[in-house]
């Protein structure tokens, strides 16, 4: 595929993943709060690798054969789990030289379905941007970006995260689609602060529970210069 | 429910009715590229009562007890139906007093979905935006506006539309979801040209084969001052 022949596509959510193509497309999974954004820092600051999985049972499983448990349910760290769901656990010396087995809600869901059929599948969120950016870039295929969002529901900040990631594909990749555009469009009127302009985005309730320094943490954009990939179902770096 | 007790959502597409609650709710449908500009145009232009159904053969059975056949089928007219798909073929001589049955690809499959929980099932476009964001205004209810896309797939036409309901009635009614808040985002956009803003974004390839004055005349609001609503499956003027 020559330049401007390929196609980057956006998936609203992970419900809609039936209604895209993923044979020989790159799918990259965004969970911006937090799943991807955990993944790409803690890949990025030592961690050597990271399954995510579905049920908390699974993790705990992988815990007792020498892999750290990390995750969430509902926002909350999980009884016995070594981790909780906040980027910053996942760039300590407790996961250095690590493999964690990471349970979430949403993110886990999104790169189950997508492996099965997709060429290749990247997670990725604000921290590597850039880097993933130059990735596909550089590479001749489809795009395919697919929001986790929240409990099937799109979720605003991984749709600002895929309006980015087009933007960044311009020159390189046409949209074609309207929820592309849509999220292009939202990208547009945010970029100038994406944090101010999800807490002004209407009552989004589930922000005010997520405090702290996290939610910040996730929209800086261009921390780390990696690419992070799915390698038999564990993610690594590229 | 008292002022600003009242929410309104947004659903980007029927595949996603099943993550909305639609019990004791108005559930607005909206099919701007044509069904329900059609379905508009027509009821405020002398047709009695249209039934939405989503077989052709359907439709013939009802053309065979005197109803006139209307619809569409990717976009082409039907053989042996009485009417296209064009809001103007609504609004004629041979319409007017008539009953008509009427078939299209997406907004019937949206009504059928909509009317099996919903309190009561309207259908709006831009021509009569403002008559039905009043009747809104009245009403004690939530509502759930649900966008009949494409295929399945979310159409920024519809996803306009419903970010101007959700503009129009942010004095009475809260959105606290991220997809609705990505339709206010998009319409504030495009609100100063809808048209242009719809021909620029990206290549969108449907409005390409779907020439002719029938666009335009879609996107004009406020032509007819008329609610329409679904009793006994049939649509009818409030």
């Amino acid at each position: 595929l020559s330049s401007m022949n390929r196609v980057i596509d956006v998936c609203l959510t992970p419900e809609l993943i039936c209604q895209h193509e993923l044979s020989g497309k790159i799918a990259v999974i965004i969970d911006v709060f937090r799943a991807t954004s955990c993944m790409v820092a803690g890949l990025a600051n030592g961690i050597k690798r990271i399954r995510p999985v579905l049920e908390v049972e699974e993790c705990r499983a992988f815990q007792s054969v020498g892999y750290l448990a990390g995750g969430e349910r509902d926002a909350q760290m999980i009884e016995g789990f070594d981790l909780d769901n906040s980027p910053f656990s996942y760039m300590s010396e407790k996961t250095n030289g690590r493999k964690i087995a990471m349970t979430t809600t949403n993110g886990t869901l999104a790169i189950d379905r997508a492996k099965v059929k997709a060429q290749e599948v990247l997670v990725a969120s604000f921290s590597n941007l850039s880097a993933t950016a130059n990735y596909l870039r550089h590479q001749e295929k489809d795009v395919l970006l697919i929001c986790a969002g929240w409990k099937g529901r799109p979720g605003l900040e991984d749709i600002l995260f895929a309006g980015a990631l087009v933007k960044a594909l311009q020159e390189t990749h046409v949209n074609k689609e309207d929820s592309t555009h849509l999220a292009l469009a939202a990208y547009d009127l945010a970029k100038e602060n994406v944090l101010e302009y999800l807490q002004r985005a209407s009552h989004l309730k589930r922000l005010k529970t997520l405090g702290g320094e996290d939610i910040p943490f996730c929209l800086i954009p261009d921390q780390f210069d990696v690419v992070v990939h799915l390698v038999d179902n564990e993610l690594c770096l590229k």
